[in-house]
Order: structure tokens, then C-alpha cells, then sequence
């Protein structure tokens, strides 16, 4: 994300014929200079879809000139909202829910440190206190919103406390980085597109709780780590990345824990700067990743 | 499977010490030079599984001297029926179920015929004539028992004469190369532990039919193949080997088949071999795979 | 490469403004339903590159047609003679070239057999006769061309006669599929960009003779295999595809010439696929596999 | 490497028949509970390796009872110095040299505070000061040793100082984390079978500086990384472990070096738990990895 300053478009519409001529000839007509260009038409369900990347000096105006000149195109095409336009110029926002289980933080934290992940860490949210530490080490602020066991109405309104403390960061990600509570509904919607969630399995296999033991329990020779958008139907959101890594019969719960680790951090790290990057592009269940 | 004579050892009892000392004790004793050993002791279940490769000339008698000596050594150790002796001399025997689909037959043909793979395929059994040609160019028997559509008697009567021509070779495996037909109740109990299928997803995702189509559907971004023993609870048997082929937005279902194949090729083909080589020891629902 | 006829274009030029736009806009502006379109330019050197699938019947002319008119637009580019179309509706013709060793020979048999390549098969030229049966029996004819050892003059007759026998053909692909001769200077220069080879290790590691007995010696963790356009400076052209597979300190040479096969097999097929569907736009010694 | 104490033993003798027998005659005799046992037999050099852990409640002595006890067994079998005792009860102890790139210490670091790594990391040594806040934010001592450019006299004293600060900790393991300086001659021979290495390419290709730009330049379709022990021969020591990752035409020096990194981390992290388990038994230039 680092580099030269540059506009993103991302562009979903019904194929038809002529749209990568009408798209890149609105570019070529203000001397805009394509450095990433991806396109895809899927025949199942007759749709294109583009991701463009221009360098923002060779346009004569800003990304919302850029945005209002290209919704006459985009009305022509009938993408209707599928499409958006962002500025690489601005560093994104994300906000990260974790409980215990740190690898996940760890790992990204690490990454914005070293400058490998050009984001700003609006915040760290916990349901648990565990991850405060570290958190506040990368200057990061946290808070701690517990949950109440067996208790309904707390759980409630912990979750309407941590929509509060993420929503003022109007954040381009919501990463569940290992945070164990199932979203309800409302959230589910309010975040539609930009929740991010780490599944312990390769999915569609070992959905709900303990995937690992289960897996363990299947006799499987690889396990895996899914990385998906979150929506109220638990872990059957639109998958982002996957990824696996070899188990063998010495293998305990506890390695497969330890294994599955590995994976867990490195697909949740690739799925978070695509969805940052514009790469992402959801049509139904489905994404396309460019 | 080449090479030098040898007697392979296949063992599992309840663990307690000193099982090592004592295999290895009398292996000493007779003087067996030990080329290849592997132990594994299962936490969770409380046994003990072992492999000994021994070089057959070292012993002064020959596989069925070291069966009936040893089988005072098991008695000791409580294996019960839970070990095998087996000769590396005598080439084993394969037959091979298809029915259109040619990949994994091609394949194993291939890797027989380079001597890859050193075994006698007894016959090749088909319910449609399609690789006949293929199978008598290798000078291997070709049987076409056809499945009449609809016909619930007419098929019995085919795996009847199915079961005919795979029992009189007694073959050391039943392979199901996308043979795809549901082997009956009373020949997945007569064939328990010889009957390797290959389905062409990664299980537990996708049982059943067209697990491709199931694939693209839900979206994933890795497909893949399972070897396993066949068991009368369909697509549930012990796993044997696994493997995965990344996948993306722009393959369709007939791409992710055909990336598919070879990771059904492979995982079949390694999973036989070990299979043969007597490194499959399945406790439960579970393989140890040495 | 089965499926409706398209035609398929693959260009490359210098980097500036608008190539897109042009190319777009001309077989736009022709009525053109193009079905795949990848980009890709080059900072280090400057260079664009596209290839653009098109179907053929939404197009007012055949491919000659299409050749000649899109000459104009790539003259105005600059493309030179750096651009390509074809029809998919005709069927790629390929010259096999082997030694002794049938895996990777087997695996194409099998794949064209099985109707999973979509090729013509016109020869297979090896400087043995072993793999003469196998090719007979799947109907194509076979030429055992002897290279005489230690006779340098009868080596370059061999070579002459391998040429003529390729070249009557006129193939889209000579692949030599382990055949362990060097091809002299002048036979790379004749085949440039059509010669593909499968090397056995994974390039630039272990370049020359017996690189599994050097990656044994080396007590590497993972060995692979190399797809690379054949040029006259040995093992060193430009690489389509490689993959590797995990070994261990109890694999020996022969496991690791086993395990290798199967990465070799993966490599070749992979690349050669890509280079008869026009994927792989070389330049210098670098290729773009879209 | 929490969970129950235990003892593991490794050991490396000439072959020959009844070596296992043996030892674990040996251990059974005292009562000891074999919870994981490994052997090997080089064809090669012929010798035999072995790693034994055994439950140290299950044993009627301490760590040093065991060691004099089996002293005499090592002895009958030839093995001189090439065997080893050791409790896990003791927490093993790390020495860590960085220089500016910090992906490898932050992946370390997480892996013990979120205590996957259970080690005590006594120091961190930086020729740059670039590594300190983390370091310490973790409660670690961090150590600034700076490499004056261009006088190998204060590159002579630095190293003298780095081994002063390494060699009170005694540790197991002195890890270089990208420490991107050649380590002199007698470092490497004082250090021998503990330091380990991480090297940006997956040896033997692209040995010395800069191997991503080396990778690039050749065009590789995956690039790698390899943990190895460091000896006087830069990048040419016993390799302990290796990964890929795949890579593209349009990924550029700084994508792979991105990229790259999480094959560095992992490699890293295992070689490094693997060499702390006693699983690496190094022959010659090779390794088994038990």
C-alpha cells in the first residue's frame, strides 16, 4: 500500500459487450495511466467486474472528481452501487475484536510495526482484559468490554458498547481476530462487507465450535484456516482466503492447535489487505479476488 | 517395493512398557537386521502401533516361521488379531474398479507399466466398456459388468458378479478409481481394510455427489481429493491421504474437475502404496500412517 | 481448450497511455464479446502485455480477418512482431521427444486419451526404443531415432533426423518430456519459444546431471521440478511453471526419483496446457503466465 | 513443550542389529514409559539414529542418573560423543541477533508471550538500535552493538562483544533473525550445533546477498526460505527446514520480499522448536529431523 499515490476503482456490472472498451477509453480520454487492471466475467450468473488502479498524478482532478465523472459511466453500464472508487492516499482505519488467544494479534500488530501493513489501528477491543498489554506496547488503545455469562441483556448491551466504540472510527475493516462471540444480526448488517472473520477450519468442513477437535476426530490429514466475511449465518459468509498445513497421526489436538496457528495469522493477514487494497469484490456467497 | 527381501510387521496392542523392548528383543534375538521401525503411542485411546521392516535374510526362517514365533510375542502383548506379518518378495495383487472417468486408471496403468508401482493388477472391472482399450493395451483383463439404470435387482446381481471376479484373486487391495457406484453393505464388510476409493473432495466438505458443483457453489479457494477406506457409512470411512489445489474465482466447475484430477490422481495413487507397504494401521475411524 | 470457438490474442509493447482503451475499443467497436482479458505491465522494464479471448462468433470476420485488421493497431503501438492471435476451433499439434523414462510420457498419454487435453499428438521421437508400445497403443506413431555413444558426427545425424521428423509437422509444441540429450545451438534456435522441457529440480538449484542424487547430497527439505522454454544455454530458460513436493531424511535417492515424478508430471502438463492456450508471453528470460 | 516432565534422549551410532533392543531393553528395565520414539538407518553412511522421550516419573532416578546410566550403554554401542540427555523440565534458554528487519522478532516474540514458545529469550542483540522498543516492551534486554561500516577491526571487537553477551546466557539456541552479518570462523566453531540461521531463498539457489532480487531476475514461480545451522561456509550448513511460496509475474522485488517473510517466520519458528526438542540430529551436512 505504500508507493505513489493512486485511485482504485472497483466495478461490478451485467457483461455485455464493449464495457472494458467504454471503462478504459473514459480513463484513456483524461490521460489516466492504468497500472493494475483486472477483469473477470463469470458465465453463471452473467456478470463483469474490474478493478482498476490509476496513478493519481496523470488525472487532472481529485478521487471525487474522479468518483462524480465516473458515475455517468457507471449509470450507463447499470452497476447501480456495485462500484466504488477509493484513494490509496489515505491510510485506512481498522478496528480489532480479539478475546484471549493472541497469535492472531500478535501477528498483526507485528506487521503494522514493521510497516509490512500500512494501516492505522484505530483501536483494540477485548472481551476479555488478556491482550491489554501488548496492545497498549504498540501505543494502540484498548478496551476491555466483558461479557457476562448466561446473561442475555449483558451480552446486549456489550455488544452495543463495542458497535459505539468501533462506529466512531467509521473503520474500512472490522477484524475478528480470533474474538470467539457470534455477531448478532443488527451488527452483522451494519458491517456488512467490512467484518473479517478467522475460521479455525477450512470451511466448509468443521463449522460451530472446537473445529480442531473435530478434525482430530475425522482422522483428516490437513487441517485449515478460513478467512470470510461475516454474516448472520455463522461461518457461511463469503470466503476471502484459505489455507492449510499437513497433520499426521502424532499429531495431538493441542499440535493441530499449534499448527493450525500458523495458517489461521497468514490467512487472515492476506484476506485483510486484499479487502484493503479493493481486491475483494463479493457477489452473492461468492468473491472474486483479484 | 523393489529391492532387497523383507518381512514387514504390522502391530497395535494396549500400551504398557516395555512393548518396544520386547519386539525389538526378540527381532535381536533371531538375529533380524531392523531396516526401517516406527512406534506411535496414542494418548487418547491408550494403544500402541508399530511397523518393523526386517531384512528377510538376517532371520533364519522364513514369513511363516516369524508369524508363528511371533505370535507368542502378541499373545504376550495382548494384540490379539491386531498384526500381520507380510513378505516383500511376493509381488501383491490389485483390482481395480472403474467406471468412466479414466484419470486415475491412466495413472495407475502408467505407473505400473513404468515399474513405479510394483504390483500385478489382476483386472480391471468396469461398469461401462469405456476403458477396455486402455486396460488390454496393458495386458490386463477387462471385465464390463453393466449397471442396468433403475433396476435395483439387476444391479445386485451385478455387484454379485462383481464380487465374483474380485474375490478370485484375493486381491491385497480393491481400488475404486472413481468407480461410482455405492458398494453394498456386505461387500464393504467383505472387503474391510482392502477397499481404497478416492473422492474427489476434501473430506468431510462435500460428501456425496458432484462435490465439485458443491465447491464452486460455496465459493472455497482450495479444492481437494481424499483416499479412504471404504466403509458402509458412505464417504465416512478412515482417511488415508488427502491433498488440495488452489482454485480461484475464474475456474468454473469443469476447471476445478479437471485441477482435480491430479490431486485425485496423487492422493490415490500414494494412498495405495502405503496401503501395500503396510503402513496403514487403522484403530477406530482413525489411520496411523507410517 | 475444448468448448465455443474463440479466438485468442496475445500482445505485448512498450508501456504508455491508452493500450488498453485501443484494443478494447477495437474489438469493441467490431462487436467483440471478449471472455477473458488479463494485463499485466512490467515497471523494470516498461512493458505492457495483454492477452484477450474473444468469441469467435460475435466477431463479423474469421481469424485471418481478425490478424489483419488489429495489424493496423498494433502497428500503432509498436508492438512489432510481438503479438499473436489464434482459433481455438483448430486443434494444436505436438511432438513428443523421450529417452527411457515414461512418467511424464504416460501422464500426457493419458490426459490426451481422456479427452482433458485437447491435442494432436503426431509424433513421439525417443532415442530408445522402450516407450515405442505405449505410444502405439493409443494410435500414434512412434520413431526410435539411436544416438550413437561417443560418436559426435552420428549424434548430429540423430539430431538432423529428429529435426526433420518434428519439423514435417510444423508443431505448436515440441516437448521434451525427460529426454536427457542437450539440443544442439541450432535446433533451440529453430524451435525458440516452442521447445518446452521438463527439468528435475527445482531451477536455478541443481542445474545438469543427477540433481535428485545433488539434492540428496544437499539434504534439502522439499524437491521440485522446472517447465522452462528450452534455449542454448542449458537449464537456464525462461521458467513457466515449477512446484515442489516435502521430503525427509528417510527418503533415498530412489524415493526422491519417485516423489519427484509426480511434481514432474504436474509441471509439465501445467505449462504445456498454458503455452498451447497462449498464457505465457515470454520476454527475455522472464515469462508472463496469464 | 509444556505438559508432563520428560526426558529426551538422542542418539547417533554405527548400525548394526540389536541397537534397539538395546536401549530400549535399557529403559524398560528401569520401568521408563516411552511416550514418543523415532529411529533411522542411513544406507548411506550407515548409521543409526534414535530419539527417545520417556516420562520422567516413570524412572527411579533424575536427569543425571539417566545420563550416567545410559553412558555405559552409549559406550557398548559406539556412539562417543553423538548422544544426548535432556529434561524438559528445564526451560531451554535463546540468545536472538536482528539487525533492522523486525518480521522475524515479532513473529518470536508473539509466539512466546502468547506462550506457543516456551522459552526463556535471555537477549536480544541488534547492530542496530531499530529493534529496542519491542524488545523491551516485551521485558526482554536488548543489547545495541553497532557494526562500524567499512573497519574490520571494530567489526572484529563488535563480534568479540556480541559473544561476550551471547555466552553468559549459555544458551540453547542463538538464533540469527535476518542478522545480516557473516558470522567470523571461530563464532561459527564456538557455536556449532546451536546457531541457526535464516536464509531469504530456498537454498542452494540464490546463496548470498540480495537472493529476492536474485529470484526475480531469474523469474522462479515460487520463492523460499531455509533454516539452517550456521557454519564457516555462509549458507551452506545442515538445512533443518524449508518452505515455499508462490509467486508471479506480477508480483515485484517488494512483493516477494513480502511475501517472503511468512515463509521466513515459519521456517524460523519451527527449525528453532525442533532444534529446542532435540528433534535435529545432525550427520555430516545433513540432518534428521525427527
Amino acid at each position: 500500500m505504500p508507493g505513489p499515490q493512486r485511485y482504485v476503482l472497483t466495478f461490478g456490472c451485467p457483461d455485455r459487450t464493449g464495457i472494458i472498451a467504454r471503462i478504459s477509453g473514459f480513463l484513456a480520454e483524461h490521460g489516466g495511466t492504468i497500472v493494475e487492471a483486472a477483469y473477470h466475467t463469470d458465465p453463471d450468473t452473467g456478470w463483469f467486474f474490474t478493478r482498476q488502479v490509476v496513478r493519481a498524478d496523470s488525472l487532472p482532478f481529485d478521487v471525487d472528481g474522479l468518483h462524480d465523472r465516473f458515475a455517468a459511466v457507471a449509470g450507463e453500464l447499470s452497476a447501480e452501487s456495485n462500484w466504488q472508487v477509493f484513494d490509496t492516499g489515505r491510510r485506512p482505519r481498522v478496528v480489532i475484536l480479539v478475546s484471549k488467544a493472541g497469535h492472531c494479534l500478535y501477528d498483526l500488530l507485528g506487521r503494522v510495526a514493521s510497516g509490512e501493513l500500512d494501516v492505522e489501528v484505530a483501536a483494540v477491543i477485548g472481551n476479555h482484559a488478556t491482550l491489554g498489554g501488548i496492545t497498549r506496547a504498540h501505543g494502540i488503545p484498548f478496551h476491555h468490554v466483558p461479557f457476562p455469562a448466561g446473561d442475555p441483556a449483558g451480552k446486549a448491551d456489550a455488544f452495543a458498547e463495542i458497535r459505539k466504540l468501533v462506529d466512531e472510527h467509521t473503520p474500512d475493516a472490522i477484524v475478528l481476530a480470533r474474538f470467539m462471540q457470534v455477531l448478532p444480526p443488527e451488527l452483522c448488517a451494519a458491517w456488512a462487507g467490512r467484518a473479517l472473520n478467522i475460521h479455525h477450519s477450512f470451511l466448509p468442513s468443521f463449522v460451530g465450535a472446537k473445529p480442531y477437535h473435530q478434525a482430530h476426530a475425522r482422522g483428516v490429514k490437513l487441517i485449515g484456516a478460513t478467512c470470510h466475511y461475516v454474516t448472520a449465518d455463522l461461518d457461511a459468509g463469503p470466503i476471502v482466503e484459505q489455507d492449510v498445513i499437513r497433520v499426521g497421526h502424532d499429531d495431538s489436538v493441542d499440535d493441530m492447535v499449534r499448527k493450525g496457528r500458523d495458517v489461521e495469522k497468514v490467512a487472515l493477514a492476506r484476506g485483510l489487505r486484499w479487502h484493503l487494497e479493493g481486491r475483494v469484490l463479493v457477489h452473492g456467497n461468492r468473491t472474486v479476488v483479484f
